[in-house]
């Protein structure tokens, strides 16, 4: 990596236990700075003295919600914070989501234009800012063992799930949010691989241990089962290797799930 | 059919040349009542004046827009003025949509919005008005030649596109939106199939003829070449078996394309 | 219909209990000739006598196997018996399988070769003879009620499963075949719908009511839940909805399954 | 790694140009002992002296054909140089293939054969001789930074193309056999995933740069530029990383294809 170290920007990192997190210390280990979007300024904070006691360069940037402009907001501070000049970005990952898993007649008009807010709307702003600070900059420099160098503006990673495919029993709202954001990821690898940015997305296919599902499923044997389900740092991992594809064989599209699942 | 007349409502009839009115047109015919949802008051009118001539039942419920508010409004006027005890619901086409093409960069959050509320948000508030009412009727009366009756309480049929499974350049929006309803629409399927009722959905693959279409392709060898564009009757057509399938064989999805289209 | 009947020609038919049976019988009542290729001589001139008795036109073509050669002598045979010029072929169905449901270090090279020998290869002498067949005629007779005509030389129709779309535990030799028919028969649809010859496709998504099934399942309340199993004549009355579409809106793949089937 | 290195099996690599030579050179590079499976016996040596010589160790195993009988031969040949207690098998990668692309009716028997016979039966020989051996392993040693060690038997790795998933004119050969192995991959990836073997198959989406299509595509631009073709040493990458997978987080599909690459 060179002098000038790029910038990792992630929407969603929860309460710190899950994908966004685990990416977060990844990127940063890895050389990134790192910034930080999520609406719980406690969590965010606590992340960001973290990776900054690791020696990384972390900073939070709080959201009252997930509208455009707030993601809008949330960038112009990031830009503030970060000058482009010195701080490029060169990853971004979407990894907000809002789940809704309820009887289809339980489901409010609410929680289908939150389902619809968070996981696509503002998956369309956080892309529009992405994607109009890669297009200003130029390839970024070949990696180490790239076959050519890496000939890319830029990453823009979507966090997907199995409703992003297939919708099912109490997943209607959660469904329609996720494959709304898949018809948005295919729209943009299309559109702007042509111009070296790198858009894929992920198909978390089960589930991942953090804090909430452990609370949830409530099971040790489940938790230390580590072919059962999901480390968000092996998905962290598949993250920097999707980053790391040179030009010439970029994927678009990745399921994950645990060596054990059923599916 | 019985001495009961049933009712098909549909949400989407444009200016009366398309899916939505071709339907509303064969469903009258095969001696539905019918009642028709849209936003043009003059299209609608038109539509019902012209199915009124033809011998059928129709009535026209215009919204101002597809918010929720609005689609149960024109549900409980539709209600009133076909009361479900003489006018039982069966049969229900959501053909709402709303086309967004343009390159990422331009789509303005309005414009997303608008893609999700019509083509998704709306389509769970009409669902929503449908299925309670299904959910209240018994089994459908067998159909001439059906496998022991049809046994069916109603269904609930989307359109879809080449957009609800295919992101493509300049289709960000409107993938978004398309991809969105068809996370709805499997999961509907899933969830109220075991009440005998059916949700199946279209993907139509190509341009339909209408009044704006061939405004738009400007070329009368593509209006003539019965084999190029499709045709909103062929599709209708393909709903009404669909309506008529028994419930040993349903089907979700099915395709629908010109014989020479290139796919 | 025309004066002159056209020809349905239907490879496995089983014991006449199952989906290219019923195809048959609902072919044969709506006017067409019928050819019924299988390997079981005894269950071919039951059925064709069933259909004759019925005021049908039937006749078996027995096959040792299904290689190639043996596909093309009943071909022959069929020409021979149904001159093109008095019988013109205008609807085939390709029903022939062979499924194997095994551990997979259990099954052995001739349980492979004998699924993508049938499943697949089978097939592609099939199309051959068929497509050949259609290229040779001129455009159907417009079918009542259809747009502008069906302008149609023939529909080649393959019966497709789960395992088409979808490998699972214990079906590694049934979903290579089902897969790879699945690939040719995109590949045909695409290929020849330019020249107005129809190759739909369904993906049966649950278990068939069959003299076989019955003895396997072994359950009464399975077979008489109209809605949990699925019934050849309701399979067989969507093929004909696909035979009688418009060339303006074809459809290349249809899932069908029961109305409770958990999928 | 361990004082014991592992064996990388690969079948079908060419004229050393494409994806399974890169391969191959790049698992002798990380230190595994490399065992080729080929028809050309003077590739197969080239190849092999070329890694000797570079510090890897590597033999070739020429076989005539891809029948079941020639793979376990080769596989017995296998066991033989590199006994199992010393070089436990951990990669094995089938990378072998036949490509036909021919209008449909131009396409014989034998070709139909072929297609089917390399692609998939091939297929089914050469998981059965690598599955078995990793059903005798335990679990591989840790690799650096993974979540609580690899837990991983072994990788079986595909290798897929666009005619996997789609059919198209002219492909109807080279799809069903590619669809074929889809359906082989993915019951394969459900079966013994609960043992801890992996199966993950590419769908390599575009052109690879190989010495014979250079010859094909005969336009020195095309192979310069380095985002519009796939290079195999790229596509090797990725087949490392999928191989390095944590066992929480596993992936059965990618797809692959050029920055510039239009789809």
């Amino acid at each position: 990596m060179s002098s000038v170290r790029p910038l990792f920007v992630v929407a969603g990192v929860g309460n710190g236990t899950g994908t966004g997190a685990s990416a977060a210390r990844l990127f940063a280990q890895k050389g990134y700075k790192v910034a930080l979007i999520s609406r719980g300024p406690e969590s965010l904070n606590k992340l960001a003295k973290e990776l900054s006691q690791q020696g990384g360069e972390a900073a939070g940037f709080a959201v009252q919600d997930y509208s455009p402009n707030s993601i809008r907001s949330a960038f112009a501070a990031i830009r503030s914070h970060y000058p482009p000049s010195s701080s490029p970005l060169r990853v971004a990952l979407f990894n907000a989501g809002h789940g809704v898993w309820k009887p289809f007649l339980e489901i409010t008009d609410e929680e289908v234009h939150n389902s619809l807010d968070i996981n696509v709307a503002a998956a369309f702003a956080f892309s529009r800012e992405v994607i109009t600070e890669f297009l200003k900059l130029g390839f970024e420099e070949p990696s180490e063992g790239g076959q050519g160098g890496a000939r890319k503006r830029g990453t823009l990673l979507f966090t997907g799930a199995t409703a992003s495919i297939r919708g099912n029993v109490a997943t209607s709202a959660f469904a329609a949010g996720k494959h709304g954001l898949r018809g948005l990821s295919q729209s943009l690898a299309k559109e702007f691989g042509k111009q070296n940015i790198h858009v894929p997305q992920s198909i978390i296919d089960g589930v991942i241990l953090t804090d909430r599902t452990k609370t949830r499923v409530n099971n040790p044997d489940w938790e230390t089962n580590l072919d059962g389900r999901l480390d968000s740092n092996s998905i962290a991992k598949t993250y920097l290797d999707l980053v790391q594809q040179d030009s010439s064989a970029w994927t678009w599209e990745i399921d994950l799930r645990p060596a054990h699942e059923k599916w």
